[in-house]
């Protein structure tokens, strides 16, 4: 069988976080300086998509990193109502694979005019976001043929991790990334050839659960079903899934569950034994041995659990591949989208 | 038939904002002088569930309203991997229908260490959250009965129209909100009884979109759907929505969407365009009549965009309760689910 243009850009991966190491220490070197002769309250980060999916893991990283409080845009304020924030004093970030969606850009604009710190996070390093900020952070990925994104999530979120790794002076998170990772997600793209995806052939609805670090790998993972295999997927932080939408589980409902080593291990064990009772069928991916391999993808490798999204991703951007081929959809043209969505 | 909890519930919302009216003004005076004479640098929420939805549209409000930036918590930082950002010349509001959330409460608890100034929205003025909170707005909601939590949330969003119209000298708005909307909200509920909700009486899954001030909304309506009638219903921002959750769709899917009059009105026509092409059945909730009245449910008053999730709210809850009953779910007690749900 031929693999997909999604299959070969998650393929990418390793070499991409090489290349991010190699080429973006310098410039986040300087963003750290310059921010140490600088008053900084809070960072603002505005992105669509994939891409707001990364910075919501951005914001977890950097609030418990670097101890500024993060908000996530409400782009709309910025676009057709016009009645921004002031954004003095903050770091303003735009996420971007493209750099050209225009209220990703018009929050820019903001943070300049109100004096921020702009910086770009983008794969295009002659597009407008990169123009018209500060800083630019590349991917490094290369152009993303396949309308969903997957490498250029996972240098996003690279990147995010090595922005808080240099400015909090954590050379063990530092070295981890520079030694480890890379290697690590390598194997377990190569692993999750493993999963069997043939028993979902025909889900058509789930949920996705994951808690804290890992709740942004449920939505983006979610996001990717629905893309790729269009599969009414919702997701939930466990937190807020007990609280309501626990409702919506019925015998038989496939749920996914992103399941760390580490501090939420025991809250997640439990939501799993609620889970299970009402039996469900839960598909877990974990660090150790949970249950049976049909049920359970267990990674090559341990990490802490700050850093385990890194290796989360890969895996499900390859189910999702896989799972879409196994329903015969292309995944790398769904239907109605185009690479790029420019929104106001 | 008899009346549900849930149904008796709504309808006291216009005499719960009478209480707010009454009751309220002084609290927030006083939270206005004092910023007036201190330094703060943005705002901190944090909530679960409902409120969390509640929280979401204060964003919006308080965003364009005020000019702070505001952050959402992640409370898990806080509570399970204990790294949590700092909260210094903040201001950090807790909002809890029970005042009784454990991660809510442990925010404040950092708030209060970090010397922000802390208030908390609750309906429970002897709760540990209004305990430990420097100011409480209370939602003088009376008890709240039925699981799904609707009049609180009205309540909850009153108070953060009020805290922005006062803190803002915002006088349109306050007259407003003093004068007209409680008499809208009445009528509104009146009004609502004529949604003929039996159409969807077999349906299992939808898609609610809401733009702007009414994303919450949407979030909002797609959890009472859940919780009161099962429906695996998944909520989206417009522009999201076309970035990629758009391939979901299929002829017949039912989908709703809050379309105010107002700077949004043109975007959100468009996209209904590109969903009445595919064919699905598109219910509106809007201030101009748009279609027929099976699928359109027209507001008996006009009011701007920032206010109408003011009014949207008492239309879609009515709408979530008779559609429980419809498909013979008892709302008030939804399987699963304890009115208080604590979560660490």
């Amino acid at each position: 069988m031929n693999i997909t243009i999604m299959e070969s850009e998650i393929r990418e991966e390793p070499e991409i976080v090489g290349k991010i190491l190699n080429n973006n220490i310098n410039v986040l070197l300087k963003i750290k300086s310059y921010l140490e002769k600088r008053y900084l309250d809070g960072i603002y980060i505005s992105a669509r998509g994939t891409s707001d999916n990364a910075s919501n893991l951005g914001k977890y990283l950097i609030e418990s990193m670097l101890g500024y409080t993060v908000a996530l845009s409400a782009p709309s304020l910025f676009t057709i109502y016009k009645t921004p924030p002031s954004l003095k004093n903050r770091i303003v970030i735009g996420v971007s694979q493209s750099g050209r969606g225009e209220d990703v850009c018009e929050v820019i604009a903001q943070g300049k005019k109100d004096g921020a710190l702009c910086i770009a996070i983008t794969n295009d390093p002659d597009s407008p976001l990169a123009e018209m900020s500060d800083e630019v952070i590349l991917c490094w990925a290369g152009e993303e043929k396949s309308v969903p994104a997957t490498k250029t999530y996972l240098a996003e979120i690279f990147n995010l991790y090595l922005f808080c790794a240099i400015l909090s002076d954590r050379t063990d998170i530092l070295n981890l990334l520079k030694n480890d990772i890379p290697l690590y997600i390598k194997e377990v793209i190569d692993k999750s050839y493993g999963i069997d995806v043939t028993r979902f052939h025909f889900m058509d609805r789930c949920i996705v659960i994951g808690r804290g670090f890992n709740y942004p790998s449920a939505i983006e993972f979610s996001l990717k079903l629905k893309e790729t295999s269009y599969i009414f997927s919702e997701s939930f932080s466990s937190a807020d899934f007990l609280h309501g939408p626990l409702v919506l589980v019925s015998p038989q409902m496939p749920i996914f569950i992103f399941m760390p080593s580490g501090p939420s291990y025991k809250h997640l064990k439990e939501v799993i034994g609620i889970l299970e009772e009402k039996n469900t069928e839960v598909f877990s991916f974990s660090f150790e041995r949970l249950k049976e391999e049909r049920l359970n993808f267990v990674l090559p490798f341990k990490v802490d659990e700050v850093l385990s999204p890194l290796l989360f991703a890969p895996a499900f951007q390859i189910f999702a591949n896989r799972l879409a081929v196994e329903k015969g959809i292309n995944p790398d043209n769904p239907r109605y989208l185009k690479k790029v969505t420019i929104t106001r």
